[in-house]
């Protein structure tokens, strides 16, 4: 990664979720904003849509890589949106473009998400994801999860 | 599906494995094109050879989906080669073709393939692979696992 | 490619054409199962059912790479479908599981195709397709084509 | 769109190319930053290093969506780097994502980009790039083709 790249964090979870899961994802996107890194996630609801917005209160930048064609699918919170018309295969694209991924729990498009960072080496980071082995590491609340993303992502740099 | 096209089967696991693994492939594949399956998978070494060779033997037909975009990475029981050069993301479509899927141990790789057919539904035999929640059959032999995966794709039509 | 695969001629052009355009297809499809290759295509209707039909005709065997995840959108002549949810991008597989590409008139997508054969460096030739320079074999009539892309499939062995 | 969103311009070439069309890239970038839009391209070298760093050099944003799976391929203005590994079919993202696309000459991947923006009936604005009939639109000099972008692209909204 070029120096002066942002680094790059993947939030991905369900789509549709809890009040209280979308609040901790609005705390992952405003740390990461805080910090200076970006938020990249599958563009939707839930998850996706609670850490974008958390992103976009700090005044960070966020990016949807979405599985339609269609922008408009994007949540209100994205600024820069890919729509690939790839379906699910998009997961891999959100995987590949961070430098360190969070997980919330989510069903089976987060646990291929997951499978892929593990493929690709990507660190992950989880807050009662899928249960995967030892190479993800779990945490318990929102800002260990963004803060320990952050640094996972910065030390591959 | 139309009524006059072949079950389709996908085999999934590891590219490297243990002779015995391989060789529980070997059964599977043969008993799918015994039974008038086509053998479906990543066409690269590893279970998926042991499953094309088995396919063959018992004179049926094999497709591999290659991730890279050469024909030439197929391994040589492998009858139709699809070269995408979609990395991994061609594992989406190896499970997207099949009708019902059978899966050995193997890595992340192998484990988003299962992430897929769960999430598109597709039924899932597993032999010692990835434990990932009541979706999926466990079976401990390869017969029971060709002989369940047809039948759950036959069921599927 | 291994010695014992069968040739895999793709056929390209409008998904809705001409009963002409349509017959001309028939007759590709027909020539290259006659002489022992394989119809590959994007699985749909026009041309694509076309070259299908024939190569069925024949006795042939034929492969449909979708763009839609759904195997029930292919047409009744193809025996081994690919759904691949990948929208367009199924185009650039059609092409690539080719070993010569026989293109006749089409829309975008049509060029598109058209496009990465040239990209990758296989041989096409045209039925009144888009003119896009001397890499391009030209022909009028079907029997000319299919027999032209099957001399070029084979020294491309 | 959104409203908030800020247009997203493609500019697409050849990736190696004279001083002069990357010249007339540069040009380009710039005046689509000037004007608050964002640069995408396939983020490598020639017409879209011009178009990058002449959008940095206004203090714009750029996005790069890399065929590889490695975001060190992306050239040093890349602002936003999606690595892929999807090889060629990268380009119908870049094309997907885009409000409009300004084509400069290129080869095939060129081409191929050129009629997945017809194909999704994206505008495309060219400068001497492939003739492929009316619905694209000719111009002579960099800053045209950037205004007439930005215009079509804002129509579309």
């Amino acid at each position: 990664m070029a120096d002066n790249r942002k680094v790059m964090i993947a939030v991905v979870g369900a789509g549709k979720c809890s009040k209280k899961l979308r609040d901790m994802a609005f705390e992952v996107g405003k740390y990461v904003a805080e910090h200076n890194g970006v938020v990249i996630c599958g563009g939707l609801g839930g998850i996706m849509e609670g850490a974008a917005k958390g992103a976009k209160e700090a005044g960070g930048v966020t990016i949807g890589i979405l599985p339609s064609e269609n922008k408009e699918d994007a949540n209100e919170y994205i600024d820069y949106v890919i729509p690939t018309g790839f379906g699910e295969a998009r997961n891999i694209m959100v995987v590949r473009a961070a430098d360190a991924v969070v997980a919330f729990p989510g069903k089976y498009g987060t646990l291929s998400e997951m499978a892929f960072a593990l493929h690709s080496k990507k660190p992950v980071v989880s807050i009662n994801a899928w249960k995967l082995g030892d190479e993800i590491e779990q945490v318990d609340n929102p800002i260990d999860a963004a803060r320990r993303a952050m640094e996972l992502a910065e030390k591959g740099k």
